[in-house]
């Protein structure tokens, strides 16, 4: 369905040709200031045309707000969103080798397949358009989450095609134990990450070396994919819920339903698979003394934990909840499935194979734009179980303490609110 | 929360020692036949003890349905299922290393953040008995999948630490570009997996050096961790719900959401990032003829669809929906916490640090025994969305064929049921 | 939450001084014909200024579908729509009588309690504006049901304060033991219903009555309630899910849901507490032969069930599920809280008591323009129920026959699909 | 679907021949005190056999907890309960009446055309067994209630078959206009109710009468129903979510998901669409000062709202949420269909009419057993709509504060936290 979360519940409508695309955010916390001018920037991130090596369209996607504030205030009422498409005519088909062909690895066959119907767009709710809303709804989230414990969530490209930034070594066969890596995700911030704009790889060479592989692949009509590495701060312990919407887990479903998303890896990841726990176990430590932030939340007395881990294998969840120490993940993305280079493939009808070349000038490689929609999917998913995990607290705090009893038949009392 | 699925809704309970773990499956489709026989096996698959590189004790694990059948046969209300814990009695605790230091990238300290009360297990709901209920509720979908569909699902260990079986060479670096893993997953059955018990990696080779790499990592206290790979065959095309609910996102949740799961990736996964849309796209062919499968579907005119892919990079799934090819999918387990050998680490109390070592016998490696897991799960997902499908299929078809109009404008007709 | 229902799943947005009011629409089958036109008549139905006993403003509330159809044809994913309010900026407070005292039975203080921030409009989303949404998505629902079905629904007005069109007398002292109402329930349609606007009550003399009753109430600055009767016709039998979610409890949630909505019955309602059993049960007959209506369901080989009730106390619905015979209720309306009628009250501020006096025109009796809104409330209730119901049904369709076996113990063969 | 609740969530299982009846609850606070003990006394107020006007079977109904707590305190993990069912064995049917014909007015028919399946039970979901894990949930929603804020629950019947407790009078046509009621509510008690088991009506005349009311009908192997009432004291103000989750719709989705459950009115209900918006309204008055209940949310600074109403013809709720105001409501059952007086019906092969006898005892009057369901349907509604609220203040109470700003345009400033 079109619903992602629970508490922090965003409904998204919308494909290419219709008049709009939107969402409904149930759930918004009252009292938080917000207007458009705190989603826009994200909206504009993700936006295409920002530079030669990206689409050269160049759509405004200009967010309207349609309910749910007063005078810049959110009323605690669903947020309603809409950006307008500019063509809203469906285009008409049959007469261009796009009507006759399904795209190869595109959503064309498939959404025919699922409903019966082809929309004029082919791939109807796939479209890249469809993230408008997602980005719209994070920037919400992620607002929330700022002010009311600082969480920051900052994603960047780390590879393009073959190209990484952090290539795996004999020493540092995955990033995670690659303490250049485990810096980086530190200190890392948004404003670092654009000042590499086009890719959007906070580093100089690496960065160089993808913007050449998408020319190539661009003067080729061709297209590349890429992974993008996210991390999440200040994030606070406890957070996901068992067993089902474990941290990762949720994190995994948000990620893989990004379009042209392949796979996600949280932590350690794959290569976490290959060592032995003795070495990939996170020792806990006594967290060190910081002064508190300046947050709602430190305001109203909540403390960071105890106990924080020497080492980070773990991406900051155990048991799919969080321990406080940063999240951080990787995602893969395809090559985008429409290419302009000429492709072999069966017509719709099943009568025939043909040729098939996409007209019009096409995106080489998403990645760099996914980057906003990755952060707004980490956002939806933090925002959601902050809630669910706030509510249980609430739950637990207006309850009268337990008694100080001795269990039955003479066991050790139980460890309530501590050990 | 512990409730997975919409249309076939799972509802799980219980933690390593209270009186039983269980379930409930709400939406089960009635007039199945449908006994305990039909759920057993997987629970043996997935029980602990079943070799000497597993951990030794020996469970029985015997499934019980509470409700929802009758004569053998499923009456369409909710299923009850329960397995009984044979240590019931909460463990006191207070006088062991446990329980003065959380384990290392254990639950025991994220539980204690999250819920302020400590378990006698620590882990709470984190403990593997959690995924009992998962793979009684899996071989129910499992059941019904076969009979109306012909589906069949078989994952198998893939690797164990360092040992793959596909490892990466120069030609083929992942195994989804290698002819004999894509031959692999048009024919591997649960027979043929369980022939290489105590490891279920199904070639003789490099089972061997698996069982020999866990039994070093037994030996020396340690544990290991490994990926499992699944394939699930003879799926229907048009599975999978846009946007957030994609059949790669419920996979991928399904799989984050087994303890101890680190990645996933879907087709050609992160290898795919590195390819060009030219050489990933999978182009369409015309489906060959086949003789349709004995299955309650096919008498019911369900047919097949008119094309297919002459590769499969995408792991059967295309905009997030099925296209009738195998789905294929890799997820990797990280190393058991719990491990015999001393770590320093912090005491609960944040007073110091100090040493655990775990006492008792524990699983070197949980990977074989996840295999059911993710069967189990694999069956969750798939029986969810074909519900979803199949309903919305009935909700077509008893709708007044489309008037042949031209469309406004004198634009051609809408493709309604066709191009 | 603003999201009703589960497989046809209406989420809503929008109060009194924001841009629009509108909603998404997840799950509408694909392949339906739809425009605007299918949706204004109803919205049209509700809209203020209808006469001189309705409020005098005149909306044009014009509904503009967002996304989800082309070329006038649903393609299966979400639906959005909005009706842009003409009046969109929030009001100023601080200098009338309405802003220091909340009003009595209004929502103004109880939205100030739970959100902690009070929205220009007092009330935040318990405005009326609020049902626009419903009505849009129940015209949708109502257009599918009629084309696969040929279900109907009306409502009416059955009382305006202590007027009754079906006043209790000794010997029916409940509409539904009145053979003159259940005549009437079989037959009334909305084209009969609109000739008697505004008071929408389909009898002469009662509608008479009714008028002048609330052209009194107006001339006193006052408001009055009354009572909406609805019909559901040629409803399947199977409808409604067992527990929590039978047909009534849905209807109940749906019709308590619509502001100012105090009570709910089905068929017999609060009269069939008083009534034994002998009396109030219905015993089966066998279905007369009707020749199929030209629907889509019966070119696909639907059938109507063998069997009906002889009399229908049971509303239609017995064990909470329909069982083909007309259901229909009765909902009762308090009247409206605002009023020009000086009010003594207290203070937002608690500071003391005095005079509210409400500025402006309202509405002296809400319940004709209630009459759209309680029939959309039912379509979506009906439309849920039988979209769950199409999809188990379709999930049993594709299992294979039972094998006829004997049961254990020698006992009788089980009665799947017949007795 | 058989869950109800959003935050505290049951999922039921079981019909009448299975193993056994339960639950599985999601959302419990940690760290309640909590044990069988808890639960058991109101499954004792819902057993049939209390006297010689109810059934006569005499079972046991003895709850087991089976996960979830440890030494008597809740974990915060699913809640998994269940109650064995003494005859397990599905009948065998072919040889009775009852099983050629359905029930009248019970549910035999409608299982059959929803599951295409016959369980021996007949209405298999509908038995009144179901009810149990109703109860059981709802006790220990009702121990939180009580210990967190106070919260009493209060149902007694006030209603058998045309015998009234508060018959209509010209003076007060309906309980809420009577004084003597809006006293009873105030001040009744479970421990008063129970005085006058069987019948549970507080008072002596009407309790009499209503006893030989029922006597007659058993004698006449007939069966009649009757209406319960409940009260809800010291409810939060705030609680309830618009617009589909208006407290009042819960509370009639919960209320009619009651077997036999035919109608359900909010305060003044039914009379309330008959009287003035005038005479209607509940002025505000400044709420007096009252010491603080000894509860957890008062130790923890919660505190009463600063007014409250004069009169309480909104039963407690405006807009759908809660004013702090004592919360009442009125549900009708009808007769139970299951009579052992001869009935002409139809046979389910529909082949022709003929007499039905219901062998045994039946229970000739079901309301006052629906005394504890009631109860426990109004605690999980209470419950679930407590944790939304109190989600939401703790999402706000860690937002900082708002700058003090004047609205564009020269407006007031923004009525946060207050007017």
């Amino acid at each position: 369905m079109s619903t992602f979360g629970t508490h922090f519940r965003v409904t998204t409508y919308g494909e290419s040709h219709c008049r709009s695309v939107g969402c409904i955010i149930d759930g918004v916390p009252p009292g938080m200031e917000l207007t458009e001018d705190d989603i826009q920037p994200q909206l504009t991130r993700r936006r295409p045309g920002q530079s030669a090596i990206t689409t050269p369209r160049n759509e405004q996607d200009i967010v309207e707000i349609q309910s749910g504030t007063e005078f810049g205030v959110t009323l605690g009422t669903p947020i309603g969103m809409l950006v307008r498409n500019k063509d809203q005519r469906p285009k008409d088909y049959g007469n261009s080798t796009m009507d006759l062909f399904p795209r190869p690895s595109h959503a064309d066959w498939t959404y025919l397949e699922k409903y019966g119907i082809k929309a004029s767009s082919g791939g109807g709710r796939s479209s890249a358009r469809e993230t408008i809303a997602r980005v719209a709804a994070g920037a919400i989230a992620e607002k929330y989450l700022t002010l009311s414990h600082g969480i920051e969530i900052v994603a960047f490209v780390s590879s393009v095609g073959p190209v990484h930034m952090f290539p795996p070594t004999a020493l540092h066969p995955t990033p995670s134990a690659n303490p250049a890596f485990l810096d980086l995700i530190e200190t890392i911030t948004r404003e670092t990450v654009d000042k590499f704009v086009p890719v959007r790889c906070p580093n100089e060479e690496a960065s160089k070396r993808m913007e050449k592989e998408i020319e190539e692949v661009r003067d080729d009509h061709d297209s590349i994919g890429g992974t993008v590495t996210c991390v999440i701060r200040n994030v606070l312990s406890g957070l996901g819920e068992p067993c089902f919407e474990k941290m990762e887990a949720m994190l995994a479903q948000a990620m893989l339903s990004i379009p042209a998303c392949k796979g996600f890896e949280i932590g350690s990841g794959f290569g976490g698979g290959e060592v032995r726990g003795s070495k990939h176990n996170d020792p806990f430590v006594v967290a060190p003394e910081v002064p508190p932030m300046e947050t709602g939340a430190s305001r109203n007395g909540t403390k960071r934990p105890k106990l924080t881990t020497k080492t980070n294998n773990s991406g900051g969840i155990q048991g799919g909840i969080t321990n406080g120490a940063p999240i951080y993940f990787r995602v893969v993305f395809k090559s985008a499935a429409t290419i302009g280079k000429a492709q072999e493939t069966a017509m719709y009808n099943g009568e025939g194979m043909g040729t098939l070349e996409a007209k019009g000038r096409h995106d080489p490689c998403v990645v760099p734009r996914a980057v906003p929609i990755v952060e707004a999917m980490a956002a939806l998913v933090v925002m959601d179980a902050l809630m669910i995990q706030q509510a249980r607290e609430q739950s637990r705090r207006v309850l009268p303490p337990l008694k100080k009893k001795d269990p039955p038949n003479g066991e050790k009392s139980v460890g309530v609110n501590g050990v």
